[in-house]
Parts: C-alpha cells; sequence; structure tokens
C-alpha cells in the first residue's frame, strides 16, 4: 500500500531545511487539533525549533496555513491540467483526470483535509488566492464535460453540478481514507474513474 | 431557498429547554472555532448560561459533541432506511434515498460537517456507537446496490466502494453548501439523484 503523503516531508520549490520542517510540523498539529486549536509554540516544538525562530520564517500560523494550502491547490491544479494534456479525448481527460485526483487525496489525505477544511481560517487575501486555484481545478473538470457533450461521448448534464460532484467525490476520499484502508491510492483512484465515466454517461 | 437548519432550534427527543440551547450553542462555537478551540465557557455563553448551569445537562464539551454526533447519525440513519421503505424496487429505492441524503446534507450543512468532520475527536465509547451507525447507513446504500445488481437494473460493480462513493458525495455537500448556493437543497438532491443512477448503471 502506498501509504506516503505528498508535501510530508519534500516541499516543492526552494525553501529553507527549518521552513520545511516548519511546513511539516504545522501540518501535523491543524491534522491532529485543527487550525484554532494550535498554538505557533505546538507548530515550532513539532518543528525542534523555537517560537522565536519560527518567526523568522512566518509571521504567524496563518501564514503557514496559507503556504499549506496555496501549494496543495497548486499540485492539485497542476495534476488536473496534466491529465488533460495527456489526451484529446475527453474521456481518456476524464478518466486520467479522476484516477490522479481520487488517488492524490487519498495518498495525501492529511494535507488533503487541512487544505480542503480549514478553508475558512484562512486571511482574506489568502482566501481569494486559493479561490481562485479551486475556480480553476472546477473550470477545467467543466471543461472536459462540456467538451465531451459536444463530441456525443457524455449524455447531456448538468455541467456545473457535474463537476462539483466529481472534484467532491476526490475530495471527499480525504476524509475517510486512512492507512488501514484495504484499496491502494490507484485502485480507489481506478474505481472512482470507472464510476464517474459512467455518470457521465460515457460510451 | 430552504435554509432551515436540522437541530439548530429543534432537538428531537425530549430535552430541556436549557439542554436544547445548550446544543444550538455548541453546533455554532464548533463550526465555527472547531471542537478543540471550543471551551465550555464559549458554548455557556453561546447559550446565555454560566458554565456552572451547562454542567448541570452535560459533563464536559466531548459530552455535547456525542450528543449531536449521535443525533446527526441516528437522523441520517432513519432518513436513509424510510427512503428505502418506501418502494421495493432498487432503482426508486436509490434515487429516494440520495434525493433524501443530499438534501438532509445541504440543509444541515453545519451539523452536517461537525458530524463528519470532528469524528476523532470523539471519546472511544461514542465513537463506537456513532461507527456502528455509519456502518449501517453504509450497508443500507450497499444492500440497495446489490439487491439492483441481482435484478439486473443495475450494472455489476464493486459494490463496497460504489457505496462508499454514493454516501461521500452526500457528505461532501456539507463541506460547500451554503446560504449563496444557487441550487436549492431538493434541486440538488434531484441532480445528485440522477448522476447516482447513472452511475450504477441503472436502466
Amino acid at each position: 500500500m502506498t501509504t506516503e503523503q505528498p508535501f510530508a516531508d519534500n516541499w516543492p520549490g526552494e525553501r529553507p531545511e527549518a521552513a520545511r520542517r516548519l511546513l511539516g510540523a504545522a501540518v501535523e498539529s491543524f491534522a491532529s487539533r485543527g487550525f484554532h486549536a494550535t498554538t505557533t509554540r505546538d507548530i515550532a516544538t513539532g518543528a525542534g525549533m523555537s517560537p522565536a525562530a519560527l518567526y523568522i520564517h512566518y509571521p504567524s500560523k496563518a501564514a503557514l496555513l496559507a503556504e499549506i494550502s496555496r501549494e496543495g491547490h497548486s499540485a492539485t491544479l497542476a495534476l488536473v491540467e496534466a491529465a488533460v494534456a495527456k489526451s484529446d479525448q475527453p474521456r481518456e481527460q476524464m478518466r486520467l483526470l479522476v484516477e490522479d485526483f481520487t488517488a492524490w487525496h487519498a495518498r495525501g489525505h492529511t494535507v488533503g483535509r487541512i487544505v480542503n477544511y480549514e478553508l475558512r481560517a484562512l486571511p482574506e487575501e489568502d482566501f481569494a488566492v486559493v479561490a481562485e486555484l479551486r475556480r480553476r481545478i472546477e473550470d477545467t473538470v467543466k471543461q472536459v464535460i462540456e467538451d465531451g457533450i459536444a463530441a456525443g461521448v457524455f449524455t447531456d448534464t448538468h455541467t456545473r453540478t457535474a463537476a462539483r460532484a466529481i472534484t467532491g467525490l476526490g475530495i471527499d476520499v480525504a476524509r475517510w481514507y486512512n492507512e488501514r484502508s484495504t484499496e491502494t491510492p490507484e485502485q480507489l483512484g481506478i474505481r472512482y474513474g470507472e464510476l464517474v465515466l459512467r455518470m457521465l454517461g460515457a460510451v
């Protein structure tokens, strides 16, 4: 079973090692106690640092949440766009998209929960950035549905609702998936891909 | 648009008025700040009572969470069983079940979030009770799928995964639905019902 967590130890981009450790510790604290009950001291302690050392890298715990949320959403958008770029057939685009999106939320369920369930704790400006990334993810899914309907391979449907259902299915995996789940992230992705293609009436 | 929240003001069962007020205040506090960051004082204040008066009714904030979670899950199980009892045709049972389950999580999104996203904060014994209610909800959905496959009206599928996907779709509605959503809970239920029937290959 694949259990590695995206970003758990290896955050993308150029970052001082201390910042990486702080992000990892923030993920652990937010996941176990929620954002509001976590203190900067909890995070610093988790990273083996003093609160003063934390402030060198992040002005607040909200800044850490914002970075986790931006990275998580950017990675998800990149994954969705990459899946679509792999084919010019809406049916195949959707299958790849759902497989990867689902597996990502299973593999990265801890980050996935924070990223999706602590949105309202984000400072206003960060929320706007993340909301835009979410809109682009959903619009990409919606475009594939519309292309499939236009090509006659998907049944005509309320595309906004279907896009919401498809992204929601994947996001919900972060809620319940854990290391004891009997399906691997990849197996679950394949099964959800089949369910979604049927949901769209794919021929 | 229907915006009333199940239980917000009118908790089921025989309860002193003070207990109802405390449950309502606990829902508000848990929803806005999370369980861990909420104090019994927050809840008492929200209910217009002293912390001492709270303890007459509930020994802890965990006892309030447990009651909210049990009531929410019991109501959802009752709703799912009632939908199944309305027909003897799996296709119709599933349509009614998804419509009601989805509309419930839209209408009761605040309670729905607490009930589904604060499970790990439950005391062990209460968690066991709630886990059993969740198992029965999912088993009911799974049974309808199996009946439909046996009757030849649903496509053969991995029933446990399909049941998880169907309940997950409805639960996920509590995450994103709010008073500004353009679909009413009932409209959303109807659309999700159609998507799920297609997902099952219903004929």
